[in-house]
């Protein structure tokens, strides 16, 4: 428990099937046993590790037996999470290697190997925009209120958002005015731009939340002359449960464009 | 400009109108004259104080003069931003009293007003919330791991997350189940909770991002029996522009009954 890190991949393996992923998010820590531990954990001590996850429950579980064949070659002789009859080894957690790991995505379905993709880029994601906020905090040669203004523009809040708004006047899907429901969202993403481009107003679109959500993540994005680009990551029935409808959004102009290429490239569909 | 204070209410007059309202987000400091500035500006330093601002626009605004006699009263004799006969006094910035301010608040449209408290809410819940992280990362009886939870849980990621999907299977109104479009959201905010109910699974709801925006701005609240009330802040038009139905989404558990007691009385509509 003591050598998982954070961003690390956790299979949950449970009567023969691997029932869910889960993303480490921090080290681990000493913690008493779960009130809620079943019976079968009486014996164990009261105190031991304990390490918080993001957990991820998977539709269509595979059973490692069935592949037994595709997974031999890459079981280590010694603790190993399968015996090589492809039944499970008991213990509480097994280091797999890389090599192992990939084989077993492979087997599963495309839809697990989209979430997984997503929910680690998405623990990455928020920890390099983290450790360049607190870059930026530290940095002596910027001025205080820049600072303020810089930090505030990665929540779309204070001067990025009133820049933007100057050009956009409403959510380009949905049309919405009210400012109250619209997030002023970057379109080259934060974590990534210069201090200029964070503040810049051609580098950003007034966006309904759930609109925002879905360019943020990657699963749409948008053509120069307005048309709607849908990631094939994307369940079709997450467009009909909110109603998108794929419009024109019309023309972006020559400085949104150089930003939109950028998240055409590098954000867009970025792992699929 | 020196002496504005973040949260400060800026009224902007144009012509003989109060054409935008703004909210201070910061303390004032020194900066040259925009490169955009007017050629009517030629004259000013270039050296000067500059102070950010959330900026909205009014679409009705109305014109002082024509409500001198409500607003005489109250004007200072000395630095007032009107003359008696109602027209402008010329200077960048006037400070003027609560009572001032309020009375040119009420003769303005309640779109307005609803748009004006929403502003300072926003920015002060943020603030607030701004404060409560730092006390809790500089609070030397919690664990370093147990405050990254609660830090965490601020974001609706970690612990906090995995407790509200063991208890919430879906969106509630527009019942979409891919953990990739749902937000894990507070039902009393953050904010206002202790350490326990940061984390807690049932103080949470899982939403898509513009239902968890709608809730999380008190536009929308729930019934215990699931019906759904919609604040009278809210223009109807982003219900259908959205798609939303109001639909009954389902009783709520006993511990969610709680929670949801005290957002619809400190969140839903609360200054309306």
């Amino acid at each position: 428990m003591k050598k998982v890190n954070p961003g690390d991949i956790v299979f949950s393996y449970k009567a023969g099937k691997i029932v869910a992923f889960s993303v480490v998010i921090a080290n681990a820590y000493t913690s008493d046993k779960p009130g809620d531990f079943p019976k079968a954990g009486d014996g164990w001590d009261t105190n031991g590790w304990r390490v918080d996850v993001e957990y991820y429950l998977i539709n269509n579980p595979i059973k490692p037996k069935l592949h037994i064949d595709k997974i031999l070659p890459l079981l280590a002789s010694k603790y190993a999470p399968l015996k090589s009859n492809g039944n499970g080894n008991q213990a509480y957690l097994f280091s797999i290697t890389d090599l192992f790991a990939e084989r077993l995505v492979s087997l599963m379905d495309a839809e697990v190997k989209i979430s997984l993709i997503n929910a680690t880029r998405t623990f990455f994601d928020h920890n390099a925009a983290e450790q360049e906020e607190e870059k930026l905090k530290s940095c002596p040669s910027i001025l205080e209120t820049e600072k303020a203004q810089l930090v505030n523009s990665r929540r779309g809040q204070g001067k990025f958002r009133s820049n933007v708004s100057c050009i956009e006047p409403c959510c380009r899907l949905t049309k919405i005015t009210d400012m109250r429901c619209l997030i002023a969202s970057h379109i080259k993403p934060w974590s990534e731009c210069n201090n200029f481009e964070r503040l810049d107003g051609n580098n950003g679109l007034l966006l309904a939340p759930h609109i925002d959500h879905l360019f943020d993540k990657g699963f749409i994005s948008f053509h120069d002359d307005g048309r709607v680009m849908v990631s094939s990551s994307l369940c079709k029935s997450i467009l009909s449960a909110w109603s998108i409808s794929l419009i024109n959004v019309g023309e972006f102009n020559g400085k949104q464009k150089k930003y939109l290429e950028y998240h055409r490239s590098f954000v867009f569909d970025k792992f699929v």
